[in-house]
């Protein structure tokens, strides 16, 4: 890739534009645009010999490399576009990029897009627009190939050939009636079938399709479980509006798992990649989980106040503090994952609700066991052989790693209830909310054990 | 799907067997395994009843049923199985598939698999399974469709008809020479030419081909790259040996982040779902790093018995210790998680080291700022308007906030420069590491603003 884009550089040095078109022409649209987003670079405006380079493309390849660049890149693209281009350009664009497209573009450059999209196209693209940013409906494309039920194997073939170039995919055809789906055809199926044949009887009629209104993430499950190329979506009256392909599918799931692991980590998730976030941006998707965890955690504060006495008769006690917070926040962040990810999967569900405290109550009791074990040891060597010391922090340990395993895993799924994402529910305010209780727990037996007060 | 179990063990029951093979035809081989794994539930022996159920089903639906069933239900049925019915799946199973069954098998379950399987077959098996279970090579399928570069489109039409119900894809077919792979066809391609144009005239000659020995990981990357439906393999000769296809890679792209996010919890990643993973192995999977932890957190412990004589003065320093701690890790938590995941995507690389420190700096300055004032100002009215108890507080915090964003930042980098998982420099490591800074750092500048001591 990095060859690419010095032996393109260095021709376009030399003015050899036509070699460099001769090569690119050979390239596939996601290298072209990664090459081009490296020859940008960050100042756009000084590259205009590049800006020649890219209308060197033929227009097919163009269009598709222009889909692959990020949104700096195609903004400052249609910029410098005449309307001719721009217009030429959407023409060989998919619907579906096309809206991906306006979607992350300012609203002056929305309105000279739509401007020179063709009339068909426009209603396409304000019709998928209009579906919430999570649906099924918005990850949709309007671009599939239809066969009516009479026609001959022959006949779809044909058809097919004819419509196929501008399709997004032609590999799975459906067959409508009066709008309404009623079959699908792959062409694996065609292929096997006799010329004669009619779509009718070929058909396959037991449809999975999924609601416009449906979750993106849910669409995205169905392709991981069904291994489909693409899933038709159909309206409240069962009528075909589009198809999701599995390449955006695909994305789908990419964009799932990252805003899960940023929300784990208590951060607002956002839609750019970390370096084409500002720091600004990126302060702000940080400031409102901290701010609220710094205030929840003088909760332990004002607990630890409570025990003054213990700690001013033993100090000690103090100091085993961070080791007892660290342990069950570790624990709790341990199950609360495994639970957010189970949600995520659907392999874990609420009805799942004792099955899965229980199964995480005798973990913890293993786990539990084996840290006190070595932590009693540990101390019993290490502090003169105090044996009540010892057993103080290694009950403690025990009850925090119980406690926290259980809150760590029942907070996702009553999240997931409660119809709040349960990634939510991650380290970060496990931990917070395992402090106070560990805290709490370790103090009233250090000063039981050991007959302080 | 519960209602498709409903109603068939319901026709179970009043032994209507032909009514529910019939409605069981219609279904997808995906929900049939589901609901063959919901009616034999736990309990696999008492169930013989749905084993005749299995065997109703049409041959190739009950393969490709038998390869979406869970291993522990794959090994009853094959033990329940005659070698006869054996020798019949195997040869309705995709190659790829059977690899992945046998993965999960015991020795003499793979061992009478192979012993039913074809010549052809246990040769290509045993190909697959010696490569490394994370190449390339461990999930690609041998089954592909062919072509030489004098075929006419016609001819081409003609070998996929013959050939390509036993292929696990027909969309893309490639082009070889002496096994050197030379070009590639897709039936698009094929149906936008002439019959008699020769495919060595149409093929596409840029390959993107992977190395058997590549890692599964940056295949899957590729698939999310270049929206491909298959990615052919290659051996060091540049032979073709096999190809990658989209929904394997969406399968790795999901194990992957399984991985991720497990091993970020602190969790040695294991195969299987949640259920499926006893209590002993849950546990086993949780203990390495939860007593590595402990015992690093003690460092923490120790760091605050230098600093009895500031507690024993102020006591009220120790409520603040578990807010500095948990804010502390959380900021920690935050910028590890968005590097790790960056360098997952692939979006950012060890060469912007320098470029991601300084911006965690930013963004840390602006964060601090805002904590702390938030934090000082509280504790000035909560406290009695200490004016320099609140300094310290706030002062520690913009100190910890800037530390553990930068050490958070840090150490995933260089844990990939050096060749290790990024993911495990995740939120409990962090916090550990950034625990002892912050608790230090805490002390000493109360220490130095309170004047004790």
């Amino acid at each position: 890739m990095g060859e690419l884009k010095h032996i393109i550089s260095a021709l376009v040095l030399q003015k050899k534009y036509l070699s460099a078109k001769e090569i690119m022409s050979e390239q596939n649209a996601a290298d072209l645009s990664a090459m081009f987003e490296e020859l940008f670079g960050e100042d756009f405006e000084e590259k205009k010999e590049f800006l020649l380079l890219f209308r060197l493309l033929p227009k097919d390849l163009a269009a598709d490399t222009f889909a692959f660049m990020n949104p700096e890149m195609q903004m400052h693209l249609i910029g410098a576009f005449s309307d001719d281009e721009l217009r030429e350009m959407l023409a060989e664009t998919c619907i579906d990029d096309t809206v991906d497209i306006i979607e992350e573009m300012p609203a002056n450059v929305v309105s000279r897009i739509l401007k020179n999209s063709t009339t068909g196209a426009r209603k396409a693209i304000n019709e998928i627009l209009r579906y919430p940013g999570d649906s099924a409906g918005s990850i949709m494309t309007i671009e599939y190939v239809s066969f009516h039920r009479d026609m001959t194997v022959a006949e779809a073939f044909e058809k097919i050939r004819l419509v196929g170039v501008s399709k997004e995919t032609i590999y799975t055809c459906y067959v409508t009636e009066n709008r309404r789906l009623i079959g699908i055809v792959t062409v694996k199926d065609l292929f096997l079938a006799e010329e004669d044949d009619k779509i009718g009887d070929i058909m396959e009629t037991n449809i999975i399709s999924v609601d416009t209104a449906e979750d993106k993430e849910v669409v995205a499950n169905m392709f991981r479980k069904y291994d489909f190329l693409a899933i038709p979506v159909t309206d409240r009256e069962e009528r075909l509006v589009g198809i999701v392909t599995f390449d955006d599918a695909m994305d789908v799931i990419q964009e799932e798992n990252t805003e899960d692991v940023t929300r784990m980590a208590a951060i607002v998730p956002g839609d750019d990649s970390y370096f084409r976030t500002g720091v600004i941006k990126h302060a702000k998707s940080r400031l409102p989980w901290l701010l609220f965890l710094m205030i929840s955690a003088t909760i332990t504060g004002i607990i630890t106040t409570h025990y003054e006495n213990a700690f001013e008769a033993v100090p000690i006690l103090v100091s085993f503090m961070p080791m007892i917070m660290d342990t069950g926040g570790n624990c709790g962040a341990q199950s609360s994952t495994m639970i957010i990810r189970g949600i995520a999967l659907e392999e874990i569900h609420f009805k799942d609700f004792f099955r899965v405290l229980f199964k995480e109550f005798r973990i913890s009791i293993l786990v539990s066991a084996v840290l006190a074990a070595v932590n009693g040891v540990r101390i019993y060597i290490m502090y003169g052989h105090d044996i009540a010391l010892s057993l103080a922090v290694s009950l403690s340990i025990i009850c925090t790693v119980i406690i926290s395993k259980l809150i760590g895993s029942m907070l996702p799924m009553l999240a997931k209830r409660c119809g709040l994402d349960p990634a939510i529910m991650a380290t970060p305010l496990i931990t917070t909310v395992v402090d106070s209780c560990s805290i709490f727990l370790y103090f009233n037996i250090a000063v039981l054990v050991l007959g302080i007060g």
